[in-house]
This record gives structure tokens, C-alpha cells and sequence, in this order.
């Protein structure tokens, strides 16, 4: 039993927002669900009773140093007697920590790897952590490179007896600020597989207020280590980095800061902290708020007891913790993040690293949402959601006419703009003309204006546009934009043979969603739509062939079985494709979802909820499906499901579904 | 006693923060701390229990809506009998509405002006108001008009028989989104004297997101009304919209969301509104949440049980009003503004509004704070305290020098960069160059580099400048920087006479601080300086006079006696003076700070916090000061203290303290 938890079922993705991720961890006391927070449990000193933390808190993981236990006879006695979970009272999960923390503190630290190891695994914890290197900030980086290069061999010593073991490991990746150290370390402890991945050394970083390198430097270690779980933040206590820090991939975080806060006086808030001298009033409502004003808890202060002011911060901790998995649930993550940021300009300036980093955040970034976006200020700008389809009307959008543009400036309150302006739409249609429609993102093809973000996001009524006019005329080389001035302006144009705005649109979604030439190969024949009363296209048909239908939540297409036979034909695999084994594409005929294991081959391209082409390694047509996991992940996981079957298409069978 | 509370010291104002403040508000029934949330209660359902609200939330105050008690008989007969407090069973502060907002939704009520006031005296309600005339946002400029004609008389009519009566009253400011006739209907409302100011007929514009009309009418309002108290908007129940308007100078709000939301399922969160069908995680600590979980509070509300939800909504409101007590106190509160109107972007636009409105605002704002100014955001660069110092330097500054101007580009880290470079400025101060450095606010003149916000704010490490080099080169019409490459730098300058860097400082600092000229005329002499270990300027001398002392936490000047006396034969009345009666002046002489009702003129250019100089009305010099009240504010407080005494300064003493 213990075997399967730890060999198959560790680490579960129930849900997902970027890198950000739902989980459960399954340890040998049971389940934790992620993003958790795992309060440190001073066993010398119990600031929070145990009991409460369980009962009140909800707390399903503790996490203790086995170093401090180990040092003090009487509790190194009494632990390997009687075990860890009896020894703090606690029946949920226990991580135990080995001692470098202490070694980055006093310099050094008088036991053996291979002792402090054993030692935790005596005690019977949970989680064990190798004793890795610390490495500082301001090491070299040869000093850095020894450090990591130690830490793996510690990490593949320690996972040579692991079979036997009851215990599940935790791995650090260290590598200071060197970013390829991080990653290249990410990746060796990915591979030597440990069953929980600390971000260590990052302590100094948080308490100089460095966090766009801490962003960095998370980001750099998710780099190598790939989706692999569950991620721990090595002594991120602090409520306002928690957002962060779980969009960018971290699962777990340990905090013994509510103690340390507590013990100078200071009260946690997600936008900063305070001390308990400068409050008046406590803008809270935790149970300890909610019984106590300001003064009775500086008076308990005054009398060292710092109780009140530790459960306070657990309780602040706990709730923001509750709201991000909220916003996970709600695919709001990003928006959150955008606001949370704003408590210090420091943590402010990790926006700009977010920004940078673009490219391998947006592989992790859906297509679309259910969820309109909303625009937080202008930082917003770097959100990969807005970002992505700046780059692929600036950068890969060919209009579709060889006439001049025209301009619509639309009354921004009227989305989507293509409906309210159908009469003029219909009119100018015929001539060879590009429409060109500005909205609060910037200036966008008028076909893609009912396609998520364009249609389904929140803007204030004059943002600082995610990009200008004057650049996507400098990108689409256009000298000159007429401006729609009514019917008038027909009287300037020529008229054309080109393809209609229904067409355009078909054509210019079916790029921005498949890929180049998706538009051109869906629409080589007689085309026919139906529409809705609203005059939006339902379904479109392909001589006769009903090849798509619209999403009505993002007008995003889903597949009819032609037109993924259309698209399979025009593009080469890998693109669109999920390949699987013989054995797989025999139930996904059938309609069932496929799993990650089966998978043999899948396109890079492919975004979480996209829709994408299951064919076998012949490259025959199986089904069609939305992908869940995206190529990195199935990679990762030998169990979870990689797909969800739209509609199966047995081999006998000749009428699409 | 009540004629007393009523004429006199009805609100007091404690604390300020922008136009926002912490105040108090004495009624028959007690005092109420503002800015204070009235839970509405509904007689005929009350929600959540009356008892609870007071001893649990520490409701100090209710409302209560006196045309329902009317129309039912009754509860019309008893609250006629026992009187509206036993009724309600509360023996705080009530206040009662008129039926106005009835008639905004059912289009007409059928109650006299007179009888419903007559009424809600009669009940025995602390704060009655007038049956006013609600302005629609869609109501022509003449309808609009003619209700707030029609308003502002019935106000009249009520008044005059006040004297007689214990109830205060209530005078809504109407005007639709007219913004002169709302500021003409504040006007009126503040001269015919009521006891609170609500301003109506917002409701429409809060439920369309119209939040930047909302801002727009508020500071319309409060421009008429001045600082008259306390202002109640109408109808303001969510949390989001609190810290925006406490930041205008709202005082009181009214809530009966907290039961509207309840019943559709919405739980009302600071960042926005969430329906209990759509939470897994509550992300809330407040004595509902830590008591229930979501799918608790979901079955409770399918079975149409709404308390649960009308408490958490409450628990929110009051926990958010806490929060923006917290910051007026701390001189926090535009950050706060700041991170909250990202809840949504039609709020965020409201920003907009506060940089097209900086005129008013910045009459209100402190020239200095004891805490440093955090940047939150590009949007910072409308905060006024930000953008005063940048208009100073655009427009105000003059160059000490007639060189070249010469640009340092600090490490950002180092503030306050003067004593980073003082051995660089040591070798150029004798040449003639100005000289310029870079900051995170923009390019300042090195000799301002101490004063508050320049040392004292927080920045990312690359924000976008509150203004750019290029806009400064523009206004200074310089042609070419020379940036400073270390010590060859000095060889192509020439040397000079002009004053030196201590000498440039103390000249920017006055005349930013006192207005033009000041500079020169506290210089006029043989200047000598004491100095800190820190080589910080602390005291400064003219011709062997002790004129200036520096303030340690805002590089700005407190005034020595014939620091004062330069100041005073500089400057022509009322220029930095608070004029006060010789019955005054003679109190103040002996250190006794001056009340607002004693002075008869006063500068318009003081703000809160600044150094003045009290004199008589023959301009005699009476003592230095600190001002607590604005011009605009002493006019319409009879009570408090209009400015801290530093020093007095007796007729027939010659030495300076």
C-alpha cells in the first residue's frame, strides 16, 4: 500500500491557473491538499498548541527540524521512542527539515548527511529532507557550482535505499542566484526523482526585499525540474509572497515566520506587515481580531505572551492561502497576483521578470478562459493572456485583402463590436478593404473581435492600450489608415472578389487557434454557417461536411470529425496531435478520455483546453479531444489524464458526429 | 446639554488623511467614530439581530427607513408609542431616511415633506432627514435643477424651526451628475447648516460601475460643502467603493447590500463579490467563515437561510472601514486607494479623476508625512504628493547657477544620494554647474535630494519616472547634460563664485517649502551650519542667529524667531501667517496653541502639517507654528485647534527660544 502511494500516486493535479496548480499530496498520514501552508513546529517551544492547529486551522501537514531533536538528548531519546507523530500529537503529515537552515545561521553544524538522513526516517517522519548545501546569495560561483554539485550526490545517495523506505524524500534545488545552477539543478533532482522539491537558499533573498531575483530564481528551478510536485518554497512566510510564489509552480510553503513575527510584535496582513504598537485599529476579523482589539493584544504583548499575535499571522496565512486556491478554482490567479504585488514596490518589480519570462509562461497559459479578464493597471500588459494575442496580431496576422485598411473606432461598450456594427460590416464586405477594429487592447483585426480576450475583457474606458496603432502599422507595414466615416468612405475603395467578413473571421480564428494555414485548408470549397439569432456563427460546413462548431464562451472552434481530417492532412505531425498507443486509441475510439501514460507523441503547441487531433503513431484519426495536460506535464506524470475525448471515431464508421 | 452637542461640537475630527478623517459624531444617543458603516435595518425583517450588531460588530450607529415604519400602521402606532430606539431596541445613535429612495424606485410616495419629518421627530430619531428630490443620472440639466431648487428649500423649511427640536438633521445633496449644481446644492446645504450631509442620488451610477462619475460627484459635493461633516453617501454598501470615498471625504455610509447580496447567494469580498455557488475555498477568517465552510454556508442558503451570508457581508464592511481607519491613522490611505480600485477597472478609472482634480485634492494634503510614500503602480504618478514635488521642479524651480548642468546617476539603493556623493559634490561646488541626479521620482536638483517624497518613498528599481528627463531638459531649457564621469568632469567647467551646495540646499528647501524668494532672504548673510555625524545640516545660522532648524524625518525647516522675522518682511500678508485676535495672540505668546475660532485670516498656501507664523492683525509677530487646520476648514470650524504653537514669542522678549 505504502509503496503504491509513493511509487503512483503522490503528487495529483486537480486543477490548474498557469504554472499555479490544485494538488494532493499523499504522504504516508494521509492527503494534503495543495497549495498548503506546513506551520513549523518548534518542539521546544509549542507557540500554537497542536491540537489547535488541526482542529481550528485545518492544518493537514506540520513540518519540524529533526536537527534540533537530534541535538537535545532528551528529545532525540523520546522521539525514536515513541515517533514523531506521537511525540508533537499530530496524526496528518510531517515534513522534517535536517538541518541546513541551522548551518546557513551558525556557519556549521556537527552531524553527517547520511546520520541526520536516517535519523528522520527513525523517527518515522513523513517527508525527510538530504542535508543540502545552503547556498547564499552573494556565494561565487564556483562556491554555488560545488554546493549543488555536492547536493545531487547527497540526493542520489539518499534515493539508492529509498525502495525500503516508508518515508518519502525531499530534494532541494539550490544553485544561489545563478540561474542555470537552479535549473541545472532542477533537473537532476527531477531525474534522480524525489517525491518533494524544497526551493532552498532563498531565505536571504526574502528578507533583502530581492524578489524578482527570488521570482527569478523559482522560475529557473521550475525551468529544469519541469511540473513535477510537489514544490516547497524553503521559509517563505510571508502572506504577500504566497500568490506569487503558487502562480509561479509552488505547492508548499513552511512558516515559522508567524512565530518570529509574533516575537517582535509584528502582525501579518497579505499587503505588508505591522507592528503591534502602531495599531489602532485591527482590520481584521480572525478569530484572535475578533475577540481582542488592538490594545488587549499589545497588553498581552507587553506581558510576552505572544500567542495572540502568532495565531493572528497563522490565521492571516491560512485565509490567503484560501483565497488563492479560490482564485486557482476561478482561473483568476493572474489578476490576484497583479494586485498583490502592489504591497511593496519590490515585489512589484516581479512583474517585469514575469514579463521576461514570457516564453516559458506562456506554455503553461491557456488559450482561453471561462472567466473574462480583468485589467489591473497597467502592469497588466505583461499578462502572457494579453501578451499572446499582441504577438500573434503583430507578428503573425496576415490580412486578408490586398486593399488598404479601414479603421473603426467603435463606442467601447458596445462588445463585440462586429454585432453592433453588422450594417456597416455588410456593407464594406465587398470591397478590397482590411477592417481594422480599435479596442481597449489595442487596434485588432475587426474578424478576431468576438475571440477571448478580445470580446471577453474587462478594461477601464481608457487604458494605456497593450499595444498601439502606430505599432501594428509599423509591424503591417500600412502608411496610411482610412478611417470609417460612414458610407462615404465605400466611395475611396475598389470593390473585391475577397473572401466576406464571415469567412475572414472563420479564417483568421482558425489561424490565431490551429496554427497557419488552418484558415485557408477549412475554407477550400463551398462554405456555409448557421447562426444564432444574435447573427453569430454556430456551425460551419464545408461542402456539405459539418467541419466545426463555435464555442459560445470564447468563439474558439471546437472539431468536427472533416475538419480534423482537414487539418491532419494539411499539417505535419506533430502539430495538433496527440499520439498514443494501439491499446490507448482503441478506447479513445470509444470515447474515453486518454490517459498520460499512453501517450507516445504530442505537439508542443497544444495549450491546456485546447482542441486538439488523438491519432495513433500511424497518424490515423482517432478522435478529437481537449487536451488537460499540456506536453511538459505528460512527460511527468505516468498517471492523470492527458485528454478528454470529444468524440471517438471507430475505423469502420464514415458519418462525423 | 443637547443645544450644546448640537450647536457645537457635533464633528470633531481627529485625525486627517488626505481629505479623508477619522472624526467623531455626537448624537443624542451617544458618539459614533466615523468614518462609520450604518447597517440599514429593515423593521419588518430584521436580519441580523440588533443585539448582535452591537455587541458583536460594535455598531454605534443605525438607520433605519421612517417611511416604512409610516406606511404600516402598525408600526407606525408603535414607534409613535415606544419611541423608534425601543422599538429597534438599540440605545446607540439611529438614523432615519425619508422615503426618498422609495420614490426613485416606485416613482412617487405618498407622504407629505413636512409630515414624514414631522414624523421622524416625533419617533424620537437622532438624525432625521429631509425628504429630498432624487436626482436620476439620466434626469435633464432643468430636472435636475428644479430638484435641487425644490431640495434645497424644503432644507430651508426644516431648518427654521430647528432650534426648538432635539433631532439633527439630515440635508442630502442632490444634482444628478451635474457637477455645478452639485457643488451649488453643497454650497446651500453647508450654509443653511445641517448636522450631516448625505449625498444622494448615487445609487444608479454605483449599481453601472459608473464609478468615475461617482468620484466626480462626490468631490463636486464636497467642493461646495467644504469641510463640513459629517458627509453620509447614500446607498454606498460595498466594500470596495470605502477607501475611495473616505479618501473624498465621506464619513458615514449605509448598507442594507449586506442583505441585498445575501439574498441572490453574493458574498461581498474587498476586491470584488463572489456567489457562494461559485466558492469552494471562502478565503475569509471573519466569525461566519471561521465557523462554517462554503458548502456549509451554501446548503443554509438553499434552504433560504440568508444570515449566515448577511453576517460575512457585514463582517467584511466593518472589517474594511477598520482597515481604512488603520491607514488615515498611518497616513496610508492613497496606497490603500491605490491597491483597492483594482478590484475592478471602471473604480481604477477613478484615478483619472483624482489627477484631473489635483487643484482640490491637493489643498488637502500634507507637504510632508512621517511615513514614506509607497509606489504602487504606473497610477502612482497621480498621487498628489508625487506629482506637487514634480510641478515644483517643472515649473517653480530656478537653477541656483548660471553653468552647465551637470547629471548623476546614483545607484538607486543609496538614498539619500548627497551623502553617497558628498565627496563629488565637495570638488564640483565650487564650479559653476547646477547640478542634477537621478531618482526614481525623476530628475531632481541634487540640493532637494533629502526632502520629503524625494528621500523618504519607496520605488521598484526601474519604474516609470513621475516625469523624464527629457520633460525637465524642455522646462529648464537645457540643451546638453554633461553627466558627471567622475573628476574630468570638472574640466570643462569653470570655476565659480555662487553659493555652495549647503548654501543651494538650505535656498530649495525654503523656497519649496515657503514659496519663492524665501530662499534668498534666509541667506542674506553669513551662513553658518551645524552638522550631524551624519553630515546632515541641523541647525542653521545667519549672522550669528539661529534662523532654521532641519527636521530629521523630512529634510524641511522648523522656524527660530528670526527666522520668522526674515520670513515675515519678506512676505506680505497673508502669505505664511495665521492671523489671530490680540485675545489670541496673547495666549499664544505664552505657548498656548491657537483655535480655529480666534483667527480672522489665514494663507490659503498652508497646508496641514507646515510651518506658519502666528501673527496679530497688525502683522506683529506672535509665535511659530504648526498648522492642524487648512484655511478652508477654520472657516467652518467654530471648535478645535487650528495650529500647534511651537514657540511664542512675548512683546518684550528679545532672545529666540
Amino acid at each position: 500500500m505504502l509503496n503504491l502511494l509513493k511509487n503512483d500516486k503522490m503528487f495529483e493535479i486537480k486543477r490548474k491557473d498557469g504554472l499555479a496548480r490544485l494538488g494532493e499530496f499523499t504522504t504516508p498520514h494521509g492527503t494534503v491538499e495543495t497549495p498548503a501552508i506546513m506551520p513549523v513546529i518548534n518542539p521546544n517551544r509549542e507557540l500554537v498548541p497542536v491540537k489547535k492547529l488541526e482542529k481550528e486551522f485545518g492544518t493537514q501537514v506540520l513540518i519540524t527540524n529533526s536537527y534540533i531533536l537530534y541535538k537535545d538528548q532528551e528529545l532525540k531519546d523520546k522521539s525514536l521512542d515513541r515517533g514523531i507523530h506521537d511525540l508533537l500529537g499530530f496524526q496528518g503529515s510531517i515534513m522534517t527539515d535536517s538541518g541546513t537552515f541551522q548551518a546557513h545561521v551558525y556557519g556549521d553544524i556537527d552531524v553527517e548527511a547520511e546520520e541526520i538522513l536516517e535519523f528522520q526516517r527513525n523517527i518515522g517522519s513523513d517527508v525527510i529532507t538530504i542535508l543540502d548545501e545552503f547556498t547564499e546569495p552573494d556565494d561565487s560561483r564556483e562556491t554555488a557550482e560545488e554546493k549543488v554539485q555536492k547536493t545531487i550526490e547527497r540526493a542520489e545517495h539518499a534515493l539508492r535505499s529509498k525502495e525500503d523506505q516508508i518515508s518519502l524524500t525531499a530534494l532541494p534545488i539550490q544553485g544561489s542566484i545563478y540561474l542555470d545552477l537552479r535549473k541545472r539543478c532542477g533537473k537532476s533532482m527531477g531525474e534522480i526523482k524525489g517525491d518533494l522539491y524544497p526551493i532552498g537558499g532563498v531565505v536571504p533573498l526574502m528578507e533583502d526585499y530581492r524578489f524578482h531575483e527570488l521570482a527569478e530564481v523559482i522560475i529557473a528551478s521550475k525551468k529544469g525540474l519541469g511540473p513535477r510536485g510537489p514544490v516547497h518554497l524553503f521559509g517563505a512566510g510571508h502572506p504577500m509572497l504566497y500568490s506569487l510564489a503558487v502562480l509561479l509552480g509552488c505547492d508548499l510553503f513552511d512558516s515559522s515566520s508567524y512565530a518570529k513575527y509574533a516575537k517582535r510584535g509584528d502582525m501579518m496582513y497579505p499587503e505588508g506587515t505591522k507592528n503591534i504598537e502602531d495599531i489602532d485599529h485591527l482590520g481584521c476579523e480572525c478569530p484572535v481580531c475578533s475577540s481582542y482589539d488592538a490594545e488587549e493584544i499589545r497588553e498581552s504583548y507587553k506581558k510576552n505572551d505572544i500567542e495572540l499575535l502568532a495565531e493572528h499571522n497563522l490565521w492571516t496565512c491560512f485565509r490567503e492561502m484560501n483565497k488563492i486556491k479560490q482564485s486557482i478554482k476561478e482561473g483568476s490567479l493572474w489578476e490576484m497576483v497583479e494586485r498583490r504585488v502592489r504591497s511593496h514596490p519590490k515585489l512589484l518589480e516581479t512583474l517585469k521578470v514575469l514579463n521576461q519570462e514570457y516564453r516559458f509562461l506562456e506554455r503553461f497559459e491557456p488559450r482561453s478562459r471561462r472567466r473574462a479578464s480583468l485589467y489591473t493597471g497597467q502592469e497588466s500588459i505583461y499578462r502572457p493572456t494579453f501578451k499572446r494575442i499582441k504577438r500573434w496580431i503583430l507578428n503573425d496576422y496576415i490580412p486578408p485583402k490586398k486593399g488598404p485598411t479601414v479603421y473603426f473606432e467603435p463606442d467601447q461598450s458596445k462588445k463585440p463590436y462586429s454585432r453592433f456594427f453588422r450594417e456597416e460590416i455588410d456593407m464594406i464586405e465587398d470591397y478590397d478593404a482590411n477592417l481594422l477594429v480599435s479596442t481597449q487592447i489595442g487596434p485588432v483585426p475587426f474578424e478576431m473581435d468576438e475571440i477571448y480576450p478580445i470580446a471577453q475583457s474587462v478594461f477601464p474606458s481608457h487604458p494605456a492600450n497593450i499595444f498601439s496603432l502606430r505599432h501594428y502599422k509599423r509591424k503591417k507595414k500600412i502608411d496610411e489608415l482610412i478611417r470609417w466615416e460612414g458610407k462615404s468612405t465605400l466611395d475611396i475603395l475598389s470593390k473585391s472578389k475577397g473572401p466576406n467578413f464571415d469567412e475572414m473571421k472563420i479564417k483568421a480564428t482558425a489561424d490565431y487557434q490551429f496554427g497557419e494555414g488552418a484558415g485557408s485548408a477549412l475554407t477550400d470549397g463551398t462554405l456555409k454557417y448557421v447562426k444564432n439569432n444574435k447573427g453569430r456563427i454556430k456551425n460551419v460546413k464545408l461542402d456539405q461536411n459539418h467541419i466545426l462548431s463555435v464555442r459560445h464562451y470564447d468563439g474558439f472552434f471546437t472539431l468536427k470529425k472533416t475538419g480534423a481530417e482537414i487539418l491532419l492532412n494539411h499539417f505535419s505531425p506533430p502539430d495538433l496531435r496527440i499520439e498514443v498507443t494501439e491499446e490507448s486509441a482503441e478506447f479513445n475510439r470509444d470515447g474515453k478520455s486518454v490517459f498520460s501514460k499512453f501517450v507516445t507523441h504530442m505537439s508542443s503547441d497544444l495549450r491546456h483546453g485546447d482542441e486538439a487531433i488523438v491519432v495513433t503513431e500511424n497518424d490515423e484519426l482517432v478522435a478529437t479531444a481537449r487536451v488537460l495536460l499540456i506536453k511538459d506535464e505528460v512527460k511527468v506524470f505516468d498517471r492523470g489524464l492527458a485528454a478528454g475525448v470529444r468524440v471517438g471515431f471507430n475505423l469502420n464508421e464514415n458519418t462525423s458526429t
